[in-house]
């Protein structure tokens, strides 16, 4: 393990989390808050501290595989327990584990809260919370390496162990360059946002914070009604753009490029489409009795697949309140969540292909011994090793849930609760159902239910080894 | 597909399920039960028709694995819609979805009951019910195999896809004598516990019966409060037997040959001893409070521990009402179930064990992908092709439970309910959760619901795939 090296990224991300806390300074103006003023101080901190650590050049350049997921785990967990901290030392979130329990909810996109009442907090403090949505979807790393000059075999390893899916897609043939263009799509598809909530009416910080973590697929927002408390057309633009966050960043790619053919080659956007138009159809179906129009149905139902799908996990309504059938739906579709790629959670819908195809491949080598088939995807071959990957991925994440399952039953919550609460932290999308619901909030459960939502969140994010590394004794031994 | 010879071995299966029902006549004639005609009548209706198509030897010997999952799926389910039969002509169980849930139910050892009054049911029925699990434990054709001459390698597929467990230990060369020594000890165990239940005071009617739900792992008992309605003697030997039950029978045999060393190299039935220490130890300390002695909470804990981990399903009190801790470690040993080549259902110790090596091995492959290592279980190194089936395995299990829930989930009842009903049926213990728990039954399922679960436990008891296989087009296929 090359210590120095991972010493000098973290100090790296630092420096970054401190320039990003100057956002909030700046909003801290706008509202003439005082809680600025803890943003600068923990801003200056981390500006300084990682300056210096950054000064001392890592002795050693070797940067491996095991060193990618360390440093890719390390860093997320640096950026919660300091982006903690404004909220703790402004006393809006008093309690350190609440606090770091919201910030990893943020990173990771989650959106899951242990605010009880979120309109009770300053201006400066949601513009925080909302902004780290937007950071962590695209990846805090990515950004870093498309920002600094780093070298490339060590980009590649960071690349594979922060990005989501089952293989990581190098667009262009420089890691560097790709993880700019994905960046820039991100950023475009952002402004694109902000401009048509601005449009419909909302004002500059709402248009921004929602933003946020609409295109993070995060969830936060600033009404303890969700986005209930917003305006019909606020909610419609943000369900599109959820569903445009929950496909492939790579297709948006190849319609920039103007290759049609192979944006329509990619079976795994398709089959999401499909999960959402179907799952849709199924609820409408069920709930339409409780609205007055079918139109009003259609578009609270599209709305929350694809707030869940996307692992938003935005509300307009309570869906807790809906028929198990609808509810059974969205656990599914909590589990499965958006293409590879992109900014959701879940196992995502490339993986679900992936496993379903072996399964059959399974059956056919039972009945057919002789026959050798190979697993598809997009039209392509999908490696033995991919294959295996996958199994192994989806075996390590079913045990996570059930051991995190295991400890957060301790609690002595319903089974509803304490089940849905892991799928709803590891699948990173926010509420779950019983007293976690969209009426909820996990600030009842004890600490170290919260501590073990945590790790579900993050495991969730980085797709389970990272973290699991950080625990395996073999990846501190020296090789 | 050679269908002549799966044809007749059904016909072979439906003589011997015309045999079994002879016991029952027994009974009703002991008891003086008119519902005896019933059985007399479907038993000979077995035996003609069987005899005739059994008459027609098959065309081709040409025996390959699908042959042996069809044929066993095939035979399970065959056995089932006629042994379902007694109870609906009887009018015991009117409709003829519920006999049959009842009597997959038994023959898979799965316990689960439609039934809100077993008390209701005559003495001959009720022996039948409780039979089924003794046949269903050790496995119908294996039994057959057994007694009949079949050939070598039609009984080897047979067997591989009948017993449970990843990989089909052979005791000795030849796979009829193996079948032969299994069932044997099967015998001498049953004939050990019937006589314990007989010192133990039982009338020899409920020595058999009990006997037989103990032996098979099954659950079916004749009093509507499970096993809470008899003594604390009788308890105490099911405990014992059950957990035996859910031990590898090839350890027995290792036993039997006082082979003491390979015995103790017997990694699994280790584990397994110490997940049931380990279980009990933790919800004794839970539900301690509720009990009148020390004693007596460990008594139910550990009778509660060893009916679920064997996945009998027997109750001697309503651990519904048991801290929330606890019952979630009981929905996870449904989940594990006992030793491969027991009479359990769940996915087997030993594939936990090879599903959680196979994890450690990947993580120490991210970290050193230069590293070649192996799983092992038992002191001896698992076939690649072994460790992939588990995983695959696994995948498919996952799959079938979330299918499941979704459509159980349809009848509107809580997610408890839905969700522990699906793992109890599919890993074959009975009770589950909620609705379906330890004081509750199937009942008020609707047929969708109970087809769907008739599917689980079928799946549950035969490892998913040959019941699969059935489904899979290519199965059908001219090869």
């Amino acid at each position: 393990m090359n210590k120095s090296i991972i010493r000098f990224i973290l100090c790296r991300v630092l420096q970054f989390e401190g320039l990003f806390m100057l956002l909030p300074v700046i909003v801290s103006l706008f509202y003439k808050e005082k809680v600025g003023w803890v943003f600068v101080i923990i801003s200056a901190s981390c500006l300084v501290l990682g300056g210096i650590g950054a000064n001392f050049k890592p002795k050693s350049k070797v940067f491996y595989a095991r060193e990618g997921f360390v440093v890719v785990s390390l860093s997320w967990i640096l950026l919660s327990l300091v982006g903690a901290l404004p909220f703790v030392v402004s006393g809006e979130i008093p309690s350190y584990v609440d606090a770091v329990f919201e910030t990893v909810s943020g990173f990771t996109t989650t959106g899951a809260s242990i605010l009880t009442d979120v309109e009770a907090l300053s201006k400066t403090a949601m513009f925080w919370r909302c902004f780290t949505n937007w950071i962590g979807g695209m990846g805090v790393l990515v950004f870093i390496m498309a920002v600094l000059p780093l070298s490339g075999s060590r980009n590649m390893h960071i690349m594979r162990a922060e990005s989501t899916g089952p293989e990581v897609g190098k667009l262009v043939p420089r890691v560097k360059t790709t993880a700019t263009i994905l960046y820039g799509i991100y950023f475009g598809l952002s402004l694109i946002l902000i401009t048509c909530f601005l449009f419909a009416g909302l004002p500059l910080y709402n248009a921004l914070i929602i933003s946020f973590s609409t295109m993070g697929t995060g969830g936060f927002a600033d009404l303890n009604k969700s986005l209930g408390g917003y305006s019909y057309s606020a909610q419609t633009i943000s369900m599109i753009f959820m569903i445009l966050c929950g496909v492939n960043f790579n297709a948006y790619f190849l319609l920039l490029r103007r290759k049609m053919k192979d944006f329509f080659k990619l079976e795994e956007v398709r089959v999401y489409l499909f999960i959402v138009f179907l799952s849709t159809a199924a609820i409408t179906i069920q709930i339409h009795d409780g609205f007055a129009s079918m139109r009003e149905a259609i578009h609270h139902s599209l709305f929350q697949v694809a707030s869940i799908i996307s692992t938003t996990g935005f509300s307009t309504v309570d869906f807790d309140k809906w028929p198990m059938l609808s509810k059974t739906i969205l656990l599914f579709l909590m589990v499965v969540g958006g293409c590879a790629g992109s900014t959701c959670g879940g196992i995502k819908v490339s993986r679900l292909l992936i496993l379903v195809r072996s399964l059959k491949r399974e059956i056919s080598h039972l009945t057919h011994p002789r026959s050798v088939k190979k697993v598809k995807l997009n039209g392509q071959t999908v490696s033995e090793e991919t294959v295996g990957s996958v199994l192994s991925f989806m075996i390590a994440y079913v045990l996570v849930i059930m051991v995190s399952t295991f400890i957060v039953s301790a609690d002595n919550l319903d089974f509803t609760t304490s089940f849905s609460a892991v799928l709803a932290n590891i699948g990173n999308i926010g509420p779950g159902l019983g007293l976690v619901g969209a009426t909820g909030n996990y600030g009842m459960l004890s600490d170290l239910s919260k501590v073990t939502l945590i790790f579900d969140m993050l495991a969730g994010r980085l797709e389970v080894y990272p973290m699991l590394v950080l625990f395996y004794l073999g990846t501190w031994r020296k090789s």
